[in-house]
């Protein structure tokens, strides 16, 4: 066996051996095998793909290149979410706090972003004092004390992942489902949740930009979770605009402090409710969703899921105070209002376009060492099918750059198609596979 | 521009531009554009391709990547020829002396083979004394004085294509119409002839198996040879058993001067006759074939080409009494010969199998750097169409590598396809494009 061969099989389409994907993670891991083998067959896999056996033999090799992590002394079905990515994503902050106020531990180990935003590791950041870098035994503790446990990935997860990735960035790779799939279920497998949601976004603003390529990636993540006895549901959402009002760190953070008031954008906390409830009923303390979401919403008003996210806070030591008192937030320093130049109704918000202002405002990273500013960001004040008069506030920016400030205004009002009014009502989740 | 825009584009079936080739080949050349989005862009090209336009542009950055060899100094129009790579392929011994016999001048420059055995400098260093490491004005000087030289690559030529070559090499990407084309072709235009013929090898034993791709990368090379103002022709020629009866670098040697006397194995003195008419009339000397191979035999006959070898022999200091008496090659000290064990026509002799053999015997090289032994290889006893009983003698191996021996003896048995007598002539010349 050599990787050449490997290579070679799969350029003519033939199928890889469990032995033939175990032999070529480890020694890309060890660095036997030269990244250059490795992009080539990767080009090879995005034109030929992997079947799902193939795919679970990727998933499990990626799995034992590293450590795993064993929350078996967690009480009770951990469950976690995972969101392909979206832009204005704040669901995890208002997830976590309503699952665990039901009584389901909610263990969830994140990334920090590459994209529009941070990631919820960085959000949280934006609450002074918080602490993300627990030890795994802390991380079980909390997890166990108060239900919920958030934090950085700690440990060597899936080095194969992280070596990949950075491959698959640098060399037009990473549109693939199998190669997708496998990295994000790779590092679930490995953390070791026992129930999953895998929020997929499609739409414009969205990696999958078809409904057809988002089944696509949940039916194979779906079935990679149940292969790795996972319970497993993808939720296919829809990104033909931002989620919520606000795109940024500490905007986000504020949107979902709000929402856990009973005050969120409508769209956002429809969409919690959702992956809520599902998490609940997969954790097998609820037996239908309506049973479920009866409880969240109880848990909304009775400002027990708010209750929950501040004794999160507390217990990873972030200033509290910050949550009682939103003003405190410190946002960038410049803030400029855009308006509309035209009159009608919001058809559609290119989320992506929304994202990459965002991310040139300084919310983003632009590589994996760049810094984030975690006060800027777009808080938009138009949704779609809302009417529009020429000098309406659309949105306002915050940044601490003044030169990206004529380009995010221009960007802002191309994202925004105005014109006659929607037929159809916008629809939030277009589809369940599980 | 940058790199991923390039391999995304040609992921997506794009064509690329002039600049994004001679940005792609400058950057890879001076160590800028990393080993590992090269080799994804090249599985993007054996996937979706490259058309005529884009082929001519990567070999013309390829040609421009290094040092031109100016010929213009020497009189008259400069013949070349190129095969693809066939097992037991002496023609160019015997082609060179025969065209310079007719005055005009052959001028080429060899690389080392990497393959089942050397290339024709390996070839001629089986003459001892014979220095194939020419200065270019040497190398001019004696095509002025004598119409024939023979040398290794000089200067830095094309270091573009090695270092792709090496590259495609290691990820199962040689395998495509224009990266073979571009390859070859620019080595050619570097160093300059007028008029190139190429032997396009089909059959088991080459690397295009079937005559419509042999005829595919025919087409492509004698465009390209056309767009640099080159006269240039394609023979496809047949693969399905190795030319002649000496396979290895001292025995190829042996059989190029019994066919330079008259006494050569009749399929290798056709091909040798084909070439050089061709070639003698690309050079504008002759009006016809027909005439141009009067006069090749009559050479032929008046022992002309084999004085020509001999004067180029020592030319360039090699020994040539070993032309006069053969016995003098020293072949390797292991002998052995091989016995059929069935009866019947030989049908087919895989080529590729006998390449391999010769290769394992110490004919060919592995890797770049390793030694050769040039007195190891095969002698054949039986053809395509010759009768076979049980016990006649198939073939002779030559090595000095006991352990290889019995392997040898086992896959030349079954190269050797014996049965019924085939239906159809074996057709040496299979089609030509010009």
């Amino acid at each position: 066996m050599n990787m050449y061969e490997i290579i070679e099989e799969k350029k003519l389409s033939k199928n890889l051996s469990k032995e033939e994907i175990d032999y070529f993670i480890k020694g890309y891991t060890n660095g036997e095998i030269p990244d250059y083998q490795v992009s080539a067959l990767l080009m090879a896999i995005y034109f030929n793909g992997l079947n799902t056996e193939e795919t679970y033999y990727l998933t499990d090799a990626m799995v034992n290149s590293g450590d795993r992590i064993d929350l078996s002394a967690i009480d009770g079905i951990k469950v976690d979410k995972h969101s392909t990515g979206g832009v204005g994503d704040t669901t995890t902050l208002v997830v976590g706090p309503l699952v665990a106020s039901c009584g389901v531990p909610f263990a969830k180990m994140s990334g920090r972003g590459l994209g529009h935003t941070g990631g919820t590791i960085d959000k949280l950041e934006s609450i002074p004092g918080m602490n993300i870098d627990l030890s795994i035994a802390e991380f079980i503790e909390n997890a166990n004390a108060i239900k919920i446990a958030i934090c950085g990935q700690t440990g060597d997860i899936t080095p194969a992942d992280k070596k990949l990735y950075a491959l698959r960035d640098a060399t037009a790779t990473v549109d693939n489902v199998s190669l997708i799939s496998s990295s994000i279920l790779s590092k679930k497998i490995a953390v070791g949740a026992d129930a999953l949601i895998l929020d997929v976004k499609t739409g414009s603003g969205a990696f999958m930009k078809t409904l057809e390529e988002a089944r696509e990636l949940s039916k194979m993540m779906v079935d990679l979770g149940h292969k790795f006895n996972r319970k497993t549901v993808a939720l296919i959402t829809n990104m033909d605009e931002p989620l919520g009002y606000a795109v940024g760190n500490a905007l986000e953070v504020i949107e979902a402090i709000n929402t856990l008031r009973g005050e969120g954008p409508r769209d956002l906390i429809e969409l919690c409710l959702n992956l809520s409830s599902k998490l609940l009923v997969l954790s097998g303390k609820f037996n239908s969703e309506i049973e479920a979401r009866k409880l969240l919403n109880e848990n909304i008003s009775a400002g027990l899921g708010l209750e929950k996210f501040k004794e999160f806070v507390s217990m990873q030591g972030g200033d509290i105070s910050y949550i009682n008192d939103l003003s405190k937030f410190e946002l960038s320093s410049i803030k400029r209002e855009i308006y509309s130049n035209s009159e009608g109704y919001v058809k559609k918000i290119d989320a992506l376009e929304i994202g990459e202002v965002s991310k040139n405002l300084g919310a983003g990273r632009e590589t994996k060492d760049s810094s984030i500013d975690l006060g800027a960001g777009i808080l938009l004040n138009k949704k779609i099918d809302d009417f529009v008069k020429v000098g309406d506030l659309l949105a306002t920016v915050y940044t601490e750059k003044e030169s990206e400030i004529e380009r995010a205004k221009n960007t802002i009002l191309s994202a925004y198609k105005i014109g006659e009014e929607n037929k159809d009502e916008y629809k939030l989740v277009l589809d369940e596979i599980d």
